[in-house]
């Protein structure tokens, strides 16, 4: 009846072929004279979702979170993750031959200056490593004494047999009607933004950043309709598209020509060359451009000069058009998501649920929409236990029957060509326990201090997202991720610049898309979480301000489990605020759904008492 | 009657010298083959408050503010400040020589990458920039294609005739009953933080940090009881303390042989030079180091490894003598700003007193305390237009007659044995307008969601920051300062490394002691500050707790001006805080009064309706 298509439940991963693949790669380290090589989580674009073909830290490790980096020396190999990863980790990584450090504690810079020494050779590929990181990277091992080099190929690549091709995903044209303006208007925008930064022209590393210039998305990476490509916008004169022409039809190839040259992947060592040796000056965005893209520029004589891509900020305020598109998105999300709380709460009592069930009936009515082009992230579908890890994957070995008495978190979205989106709701099987009340109405507390956050124009995430802990930290608890991140416009569901999280030092601007995501997790017993998608808008006039105000606008449309609630933690504007973010939500989805659906809707929204 | 010892109101400075002053500098320029020079306002250890001798960005633009660079190039000159300083810099400086920059627009970096050419040649004084600041620079004029050149000698002093030669003011010992902990003891706690950082020595550049280590106090700097100094520590082995014989006496050269060697300034460069020349890993604060230091270490061939000094870390936690200091001082001192307070309601309205008044008041008030060793910086007394200034300082030519109607700021602060104490009140002459209530209400909110916050170890103040601007924004207004800074335990009443503010990623630890301070500042009208010092303590106790939870103890003791507050505004916790905190004043204060006072300050400290 329900059916994953989108995702599996496989153990993708296993930590069996470690010693022998371990073994292989230090022969092949020791062959070349290193000491000790990493081996980050990522590809050439610095992308989050990697093709298989560049999976190399799950080869070697069988770690797969989304972020992670291992260092491998001769006798010791330590793998960093971070707080969302330290369990995972520790579950899918033979601890016997690798060490797991939280970031948090010690980062692999802190590692290397502290246990490198003199006669260590460390060697990196300078294609998956940032400007910035590789320059973190040669200061550790300067403090440490140890010397660092950029390797001309992956060793890993020597000693991975049967390493999948890269992907040749075809390519579509992203209509204007999604998409808002033309490549050409895009291509007007930046190219003043390049003459302002003093540059000749600009390498556009990031594949999302290609994919918005261009009007263009793609099949190369799961969950993300991303053709990955890189290109360079010159000052003046015709921009260069590197992609691979099997992704190409006839009609696309064509249509991007009437902007561009179109190249091959290969040849854009050719045109870096060939800017610098005609002693050009080149925009490289340090946190996102490979290390070797500079070392090409400055190698043949140009310089390299480093700051955010222009391009970056511009895909992340979204135009009218896409904002249209996103409420639109979401509004058809959230009928199917409601569809799927009514349904849960109907079977979750009688039948023995487990999470893939769960997992598959979300994207089985996702896809009855009939307007859904792949999730956009792997869902998370934790029920008790399971839910305390953060970036939880169901597969069929962990996959649990959901109990009464269970919290149940599931974290999901959905690709549509009109907008991206991503929802968590925690909903209880049965009766809560106080505590739970207490840990789930204290998220919300901070869940509708970032809704109803008012704040002058060039304020960052940094600055509010403290917002959303204020009422853990009375009760001597927090959660160990970012409040929130952004989102593109039927694209990454993680996108740049902007952020509401201790590093968010961008500020906010209307028309970005952020995720307001706070959560509790309880190691063992269960995880909460209570995520919307929010829109940063203008407003609102107060008299006698000084500042333009921003704010933000809930996009997302679904209820809020109301049993969860400890209503004397609540004020009276936080009620207010539930329930009049719950009389929308009926208003505006019951006119989509089926009946039963309306009737669970109809009680799901009551106001508080 | 009242006087003023350790203050003046004279107006050093003028613009009047400038043209000749830059004309000369742009001659000596040129002479080295200089298109232009970078003046900061900064020493060879950054201090904060300079001496005579070191205040060339004074000296050449008339600008005296705490912070600021110059930029003189051949054709024009700019002057960069913070939002503390735009309105005094346009009064000090001749705007029609330096074109005046607020940093959050422009920083020099930004000017530099969007103004030079390939055909510049900047210099700098690596004296005088920190590592830090001299990466930036040179990242900056690489970007821009000019070149950057670390000159050998400052081209100021060479057409500064009459430049005032350096202070040796006598250093004094810091009693243990004040310091708690010997020099030994320190040291003995600094040498395992060099081994964990695998360095074979570390270079203390800040003279705070020198000061605390071997609990020496000077007199080199208005309002800080610093010796100018520098120190070399290595991980075994004698110290040497690099510091002008003239300023020792034979005691305390004695007493500081003891522990270290003791040597002239001048052969600091030998020093390092050596340690350099003999390979070893010298550890430097590329934050407050001299660019200079790392350029010697490295040229003899030795290894500056960067990062935090861990003195500063050590110093910034006050031990358990310094927090009991720290609570004398400040009730002796909240006596004395009490004192002042209820002389300056009885004077104001019937006696027109002006600024300058009301600063040789307080500063006698203190000093007959017979504990006072120095204001801790120049009072900032701030009648009307003049309060939203935000570092005002009062001359004889702008002082201010207080009148009826007027809100007066007065920040201040005093250098105990025990403490160094830093406390701004508000207070209003007459009637206060509704808007004046709400703006001082609103920045009341602001300080007591600091005063009552609790946050898990591990906050830093950036993460508290926004919580003192939540009733603000939402009016539509903000204060253009962080929120509060460290504070020195009979040192700097500006101490790193943690701060509330948007940059302070440092931790609070229990034993910091920081200020609290929102503000608000309408140009042209008034001014608004309220600030207290806050201790970081443990706790509070909360069951279920699953972090170590830290709060803060306020120290500073003095009513706030309930007549400013709209009570409506406020909700009952908040009127709770206000209502504890003044009985808390009123029973520690009334015993240390004059029956006047006392009279007043039962008046002052009544619950609010």
């Amino acid at each position: 009846m329900f059916e994953a298509k989108f995702q599996t439940f496989d153990d993708t991963t296993s930590s069996d072929a470690s010693a022998p693949r371990l073994a292989a790669l230090r022969t092949e380290l020791a062959r070349r004279g290193l000491t000790g090589f990493v081996v980050p989580h990522a590809d050439r674009h610095q992308s989050e979702y990697l093709t298989a073909s560049e999976e190399r830290l799950a080869w070697l490790s069988g770690f797969t979170g989304s972020a992670g980096t291992a260092i491998v020396m001769i006798g010791r190999a330590v793998l960093f993750v971070d707080g969302r990863y330290t369990l995972q980790s520790r579950e899918q990584v033979d601890t016997s031959r690798f060490e797991i450090e939280n970031i948090a504690n010690t980062n692999p810079e802190q590692w290397i200056e502290r246990t490198l020494s003199k006669s260590d050779v460390l060697g990196y590929d300078p294609w998956l490593h940032t400007v910035e990181g590789a320059e973190r990277l040669a200061a550790a091992c300067s403090n440490a004494g140890a010397t660092v080099v950029a390797l001309e190929d992956n060793p890993i690549d020597q000693v991975w047999h049967a390493r999948p091709a890269p992907p040749v995903g075809p390519v579509t044209l992203h209509d204007i009607r999604y998409a808002g303006e033309t490549a050409g208007t895009k291509l007007a925008q930046i190219r003043p933004e390049i003459a302002r930064l003093k540059a000749d022209a600009l390498v556009v590393s990031d594949s999302h950043a290609v994919a918005w210039t261009f009007n263009i998305r793609g099949s190369d990476v799961t969950h993300t309709p991303l053709p990955l490509s890189f290109a360079v916008i010159p000052r003046e004169g015709r921009p260069a598209l590197f992609i691979d022409g099997r992704k190409l039809s006839n009609d696309v190839r064509h249509r991007l020509e009437e902007l561009a040259d179109v190249r091959e992947p290969d040849s854009l060592n050719a045109e870096l060359t060939a800017l610098g040796a005609a002693g050009k000056t080149v925009r490289l965005d340090p946190r996102t451009g490979a290390d070797a893209l500079a070392r090409l520029i400055k190698g043949a004589g140009g310089k390299a000069t480093k700051g955010p891509d222009p391009v970056i900020a511009l895909k992340a305020v979204k135009n009218a058009v896409e904002i249209e598109g996103a409420r639109a998105a979401h509004l058809r999300d959230g009928a199917a998501v409601t569809r799927f709380l009514a349904w849960f709460e109907r079977e979750a009592p009688s039948v023995r649920l487990t999470e893939i069930d769960a997992v598959m009936a979300l994207e089985t009515f996702r896809r009855e929409t009939g307007a859904l082009k792949d999730v956009s992230f792997p869902t998370i579908s934790g029920a008790g236990p399971d839910g305390a890890i953060v970036h939880y994957r169901v597969t069929r070995k962990t996959n649990r029957a959901i109990a009464p008495g269970d919290l149940f978190l599931i974290d999901s979205g959905g690709q549509y060509l009109d907008g991206t989106t991503d929802i968590t709701r925690t909903v209880i099987v049965g009766e809560p326990t106080p505590e739970m009340r207490d840990r789930f109405t204290r998220v919300l507390k901070g869940h509708i201090a970032i809704a109803t956050a008012v704040f002058p124009d060039g304020a960052t995430g940094a600055q509010l997202d403290p917002l959303a802990r204020q009422a853990l930290w009375r009760a001597g608890i927090d959660f160990d991720h970012g409040t929130g991140h952004g989102v593109g416009s039927y694209l990454s569901v993680h996108e740049g610049p902007a952020s509401i999280s201790k590093l968010g030092t961008v500020a906010l601007k209307p028309g970005m898309i952020l995720s307001n995501e706070p959560g509790y997790y309880k190691t063992g017993s269960y995880g909460i979480r209570i995520e919307n998608l929010v829109l940063v808008t203008h407003g609102p006039f107060v008299a006698g301000a000084e500042k333009q105000l921003n704010a933000f606008e809930t996009l997302t449309l679904v209820p809020i489990d109301r049993r969860l609630i400890a209503r004397k933690l609540l004020t009276s504007d936080e009620v207010a605020w539930l329930d009049a973010y719950h009389t929308r939500v009926r208003k505006a989805l019951t006119p989509l759904v089926d009946a039963d659906t309306a009737a669970w809707l109809e009680a799901a929204t009551q106001p508080l008492e």
